[in-house]
């Protein structure tokens, strides 16, 4: 199912004058068709997949995939234009081999076949040409060939720019990045619910991590509950992955300390499910926590108190950062400073999306928006804090997607 | 220790007229400088590393990193003109914490120390202009403000190159993606070495997922045999990850198959040492080979042969990918198309590296070059098949890393 509100995208297209959108990004292609990008796709090299998604919401969208994901692709999209470009594997289908059969008979047949790469030609890797070809036919078909067209061109590379821009002439190319990235900031009910299910698992980790921290207890042992604790809660749910930066004890980026009386145990991690990625945070002491543990806490808490009270449609992020930087250093951390406290989630690489909650960010909180909302510190000599849930911004106000206690809790 | 080799950059630069070399992607900075580009590189986003190379061997790099990695960067690399940019990660050390004792007072020194960002303030997330003013700066005292400078331009993105053409003018960028790509394609003793193990470790692996496979096993079951097996052989060593295509039975792209008497199993791995991955492929079969696998198999490796006996100093690539393909279509394949058979290895996003076995590349093998090359086929209905080996390439010619039989095994 895809999750792009073809409203909306009308709605920015418009102020912005542009009468198609091009997304590039894995990301924005996932968003935008309800389908896998197809694992060719980690390389994220230019020409692997593309949707051209026409300002008139009547007007129907134009997708470019490999040959070796089309199958896949017809199968989990709505788009119906689907346009082929060849890429370095070979593959076929033999409906019904003949397994004692010679290969070069049962083979012969497949060479010439509809699906195969002119000339039996395969690129090097991705054909960027041959993809920015069916996107200049498909803007000709749908009568913009001289359109005002919006490029995702955070995901375009300075080197592979010039023939994009080659390709689609005499179209007209402007950025559109951040309507690319609006559009991923709210999520469809379908998204939300994945997200709630990932930090759903993850907390049961988090959890296991916390019942697992004692004295002489390993980072790597720590990192093991975790991964196999979610790997069991994640069984015969559509997960695909998770993540983890615990830390233990005084030095926040070290290696595979050993917990001692007194030890911080910083826990942040997510699960993915379909690619969606959870992150939340937790902080635990080995035994009782000392007066200078305590004050850090104490001061993330009054941040991500004020913070929090700011989570409502209409708030500009900027508010919230402010918000919270300005709680933390009345409480005694008077220079803290952070670049933001949090940001929106998907199915981009590591963890963190646009928008973040920074002092820069003039974005205004939406309804419907998914965001991690995070207050850490990192100290080396005392160790990492953090405390950070996830949130679903609703017409009401925040919905905290965790459960577990945000104390500093003594194992 | 650094890979890169001062001596034929400069040739490099030389032959295409420039005076220095800007790295940016994270493969490049750890290549050029030794260190570790640091987690914050995940999202390849503009400023979080850069490292600039002049032409003249006799003049040093400059390096701008972030704040929060500034003190492991200056550990791990030899250069010593390091800059900083801050990133959005409040981090800061005491050296002697009282655990006893207020938070407040003992931070509040820390607030105004030198190697706090400016007024206190960090970016969103990275200050891609703070990194390209500390190049502008770098290049001005080494008398390139107005130099011809070779940008790894396939690591800018399209949405910000604008900004560093503005923060580097008067300088002349030119893309130099290709001179970076070249200096990475010749490994040093040090990356063969990592190559080396990381593949010797990885075939443990392929070895333990062949006594495995059996009638009834499950794809999962072989996975999870390759992940324990490649943990606890790579105890001890750099290695920081493993990945696995396994596939069984006829749907070469499928989910978790269970094996039945007559199945391909296709199991091309890799495992990584300090960044560095290892890419090979072996198939075996659950039982006696049946004729149409055979045939497969046999022209597979007739293109290995052919193609194998060409990889030495001065051939060009395409030349093997000629060879290569021509034999696996004179065996029965006869329209067999592949893009490439293989490509470099290094720590870049997923395994494969340029330079590509292509059909396209002009590009000359040289001596100290380690490629993958392999021989890979998916057929739907019939199942996933790969020959696949790493080769150093020697004066003397290859030398293959691997050491299992690349015979189509019955399980």
């Amino acid at each position: 199912m895809a999750h792009l509100n073809r409203r909306a995208a009308q709605r920015l297209m418009q102020a912005e004058g542009l009468d198609a959108l091009v997304l590039f990004s894995p990301e924005a292609f996932a968003h935008a068709t309800g389908a896998a990008p197809g694992v060719a796709t980690m390389w994220r090299r230019e020409g692997a997949v593309a949707v051209l998604v026409p300002a008139d919401p009547g007007v129907p969208e134009t997708a470019v995939v490999s040959d070796l994901f089309a199958a896949g692709f017809r199968r989990g999209s709505h788009i119906a234009d689907v346009r082929e470009s060849a890429i370095w594997v070979e593959s076929m289908t033999l409906a019904e081999p003949d397994l004692d059969g010679p290969a070069a008979a049962q083979f012969e047949p497949l060479w010439s076949g509809a699906e195969r790469p002119a000339g039996n030609a395969r690129p090097e890797t991705f054909d960027a040409r041959a993809c920015y070809r069916h996107l200049r036919d498909a803007l000709a078909e749908k009568g913009l060939a001289r359109g005002r067209i919006g490029i995702e061109l955070a995901a375009v590379s300075a080197r592979g720019y010039p023939v994009l821009a080659e390709e689609l002439a005499p179209a007209q190319l402007v950025d559109a990045t951040t309507i690319a990235r609006t559009l991923r900031a709210v999520k469809s009910p379908g998204e939300i619910t994945l997200l709630r299910d990932a930090v759903q698992v993850a907390e049961v980790g988090i959890a296991a991590v916390r019942d697992a921290v004692t004295v002489g207890v390993r980072r790597s042992d720590l990192a093991a509950v975790w991964s196999e604790t979610v790997a069991a809660e994640g069984a015969g749910r559509p997960m695909t992955g998770a993540w983890e930066y615990i830390s233990v004890g005084p030095d926040p980026w070290g290696g595979d300390a050993v917990a001692a009386a007194g030890d911080l145990v910083k826990v942040d991690v997510g699960c993915l499910m379909q690619g969606y990625t959870s992150d939340s945070g937790r902080t635990f002491v080995v035994g009782p926590p000392r007066r200078l543990q305590s004050d850090m806490h104490a001061a993330l808490m009054a941040g991500f108190h004020a913070g929090a009270a700011l989570l409502h449609p209409g708030v500009a992020l900027a508010e919230v950062h402010r918000a919270t930087q300005s709680a933390i250093r009345a409480q005694g951390l008077s220079g803290y400073s952070r670049g933001h406290f949090g940001h929106g989630l998907g199915t981009g690489p590591g963890s963190e999306e646009w928008p973040f909650i920074s002092a820069q960010a003039e974005t205004r909180i939406e309804s419907g928006m998914v965001l991690a909302f995070e207050c850490p510190i990192y100290v080396t000599g005392v160790g990492g804090m953090i405390v950070e849930d996830q949130v679903e911004i609703t017409d009401d106000g925040p919905v905290f997607m965790n459960r577990l206690p945000r104390d500093l809790v003594s194992c």
